[in-house]
């Protein structure tokens, strides 16, 4: 009688909740310290300083009314403009403030970009292990997404079959680089490759199809390592960001689309962006937010923290026997599950009040996710529990 | 190539940008000063001291992780608890925290609970003149939005054509009280006839009609107009508030849902909206203005300016010879256009630099909208272009 639509979604989206209640059960049991629950992706460090003073700075000395008002739906032109700059400071890009939409977080900038893109059937390509929430985000707009199988040796992106995937039928494709679920960075070669294949089958076709770069992780990455911009590799690419987790933000909602003039139509989209973005009632992106990280583009979230989780973690759990990915970045281990089904592992790890997600959640069966974004201490303690499970597994 | 249904949409919406254009045009030509623009619903009343305050003293005493995290998709449940409070002191309603659902806004209110409602076909009834934006929010998830033809006399709702036009496949009524762009207060005779209206055809055709009441002007209301709440006239009302124009927050998108447990399949319904404000990409209300509004809940922007305003329009305007209903609430009035095109009125009121609304965006040709959230002085000083304005139609 209510949506059919959000009946089945509801139903999808229980084993989630299933999973929450479950932590918070066994937390009032056993005590929230002897809980270890690597299932949330959410920033356990706190905002660096900058963001304080950034608002105590403007709701001082910026005038109240145009703080908390209306403005253009696109978002403040300053900020833009600010965001336009930084960019192209440390990319080498030549954007400007109307290349960029503020948008509530990435998830609200990839509604837009669907909603903007898709027409009913129109497919989205993406690989597996991917954030399950790609699927609701593509099905909102009746477009139909599908998975490129995984290359479980590297989990770089699978581009052989993505080749055989492209159909007529093929409006986008989103990347999510650092990766969640299993931290590991697309190369440069990979993204070059990537870009060729795109671009022949753009020819072959005799269509544009655009490449979304889901970007949440960008400043998570760890030794070093170089982490590609994609407007720079293939010409209709558009980038989602969100300030959740560099600035450890993640309740605000903020985060903007980039929308580059060499993309094709890119005024089209860009104004019809605008549009989809109010009507569908985000209407503008929090505007204090907007302000307030205009003063930190240059700010971060202690990483090194979240660095000493990852080597604590990764080689806690390899001398235990397990075996993954050592990942670099984001804030996920992406563990292979010593039997195939993953779930009966996930269950067997909660007798150590160990809380996984499984892979199965990524369309990626046989992996557990492990989040990292818990405290150093969490995952010392956790570590002997871990080695129970393995022994119980033989490894 | 992109969405057609958004290249439909951005076309439409070009006549408001066009006119938002023209009157930065007309500003740079004659200066700011000089252009009198009633076009847009913005505040002009800073928010109350007790904003800045709340901000302060969130951002000092509690924990960043918790003010900028994660938290339930529904809110944190302590804001919810507060509003529930708040509500049954005012209204001597019996809500819980369970009952309450923070939102991006009401804009992002009506989106979560139209997805969740509706099924692609399902009508959807609101009043003429009505906000243009519905028509979009119930498009988005494949309703059909039908409005009923307005009373002129009194602009409260037509109930007896409104009676005539529900049939087996209405899912929902959108009603807007104090409105949009009447400024009338619904009447309490509006209110319980319209229930039972609704009660008479729920029994009659065996289905669920849903009251969404859009409420983001209730606590502008004049003269002690009674502003009835609607759950408490008719069972399936759902109810959508933002602190946009009460506290003077339009930018920073913070509101909620109030979904009664008295309403059909009240459970299912609050599942399936936590779950749509997920997957629409809001995923929570932006986390510390829903700290802030729980700290501000009996704080108000100043009603009095806003009020000398409407009485010294309303006043200038008749004297003048214009007709309107004196508005009782919100900050529009609606003005006859003393030509039947009163889209040529609007073109001729620009040569006195007054921007206006025709209500043909209103579904309501024949008269146009002032918003009068604007400077006492520009409603001073715009008085005697309204005269000669007049004067031109031999008023």
């Amino acid at each position: 009688m209510i949506s059919e639509k959000m009946i089945q979604m509801t139903k999808n989206s229980s084993a989630i909740r299933a999973m929450f209640e479950e932590g918070k059960q066994m937390a009032a049991q056993v005590g929230a310290e002897n809980v270890y629950d690597f299932s949330l992706g959410n920033p356990n460090v706190p905002a660096p300083a900058e963001v304080k003073a950034a608002i105590e700075e403007i709701i001082n000395e910026e005038d109240s009314l145009m703080v908390h008002g209306y403005m253009s739906n696109s978002g403040y032109e300053d900020v833009r403009a600010a965001i336009a700059a930084s960019l192209n400071k440390r990319f080498a890009t030549s954007f400007s403030e109307n290349n960029i939409l503020m948008t509530v977080g990435a998830a609200g900038g990839l509604n837009v970009i669907f909603k903007t893109l898709l027409n009913p059937g129109d497919e989205v390509l993406t690989f597996a292990p991917y954030f399950g929430e790609y699927r609701s985000y593509v099905s909102n707009y009746d477009g139909i997404l599908k998975a490129v199988e995984p290359d479980t040796a590297t989990f770089q992106p699978n581009l052989e079959k993505f080749a055989q995937m492209i159909t007529p039928k093929t409006k986008a494709v989103i990347v999510n680089t650092p990766n969640n679920p299993t931290g590991v960075v697309y190369s440069e070669e990979t993204i070059v490759r990537m870009a060729e294949i795109l671009c022949a089958k753009e020819k072959e076709f005799g269509i544009s199809i655009y490449l979304i770069s889901d970007e949440p992780y960008r400043e998570l990455a760890y030794d070093g390592v170089f982490v590609p911009y994609l407007t720079k590799y293939y010409h209709n690419t558009i980038v989602g960001y969100s300030f959740s987790k560099s600035l450890s933000l993640p309740g605000e909602r903020i985060g903007y689309l980039v929308i580059p003039d060499e993309a094709d139509e890119s005024g089209q989209i860009i104004g019809a962006a605008n549009v989809a973005n109010r009507i569908l009632g985000y209407v503008n992106a929090p505007s204090l937010f907007q302000r307030v990280i205009a003063k930190c583009l240059d700010a971060q979230v202690d990483v090194a923290y979240y660095n000493r989780n990852r080597e604590t973690l990764y080689r806690g759990l390899t001398e235990a026997g397990f075996s993954c990915i050592k990942p670099e970045g984001a804030f996920y281990l992406f563990v292979k599950s010593p039997v195939e089904d993953e779930k009966a592992f996930c269950e067997a790890a909660k007798k150590y009040h160990l809380l996984l997600v499984p892979g199965s959640s990524f369309e990626c069966p046989g992996y557990v996710r492990l989040a990292y974004c818990v405290s150093y201490e969490t995952i010392v303690n956790a570590l002997p529990k871990f080695d129970m499970l393995a022994k119980e597994y033989g490894l």
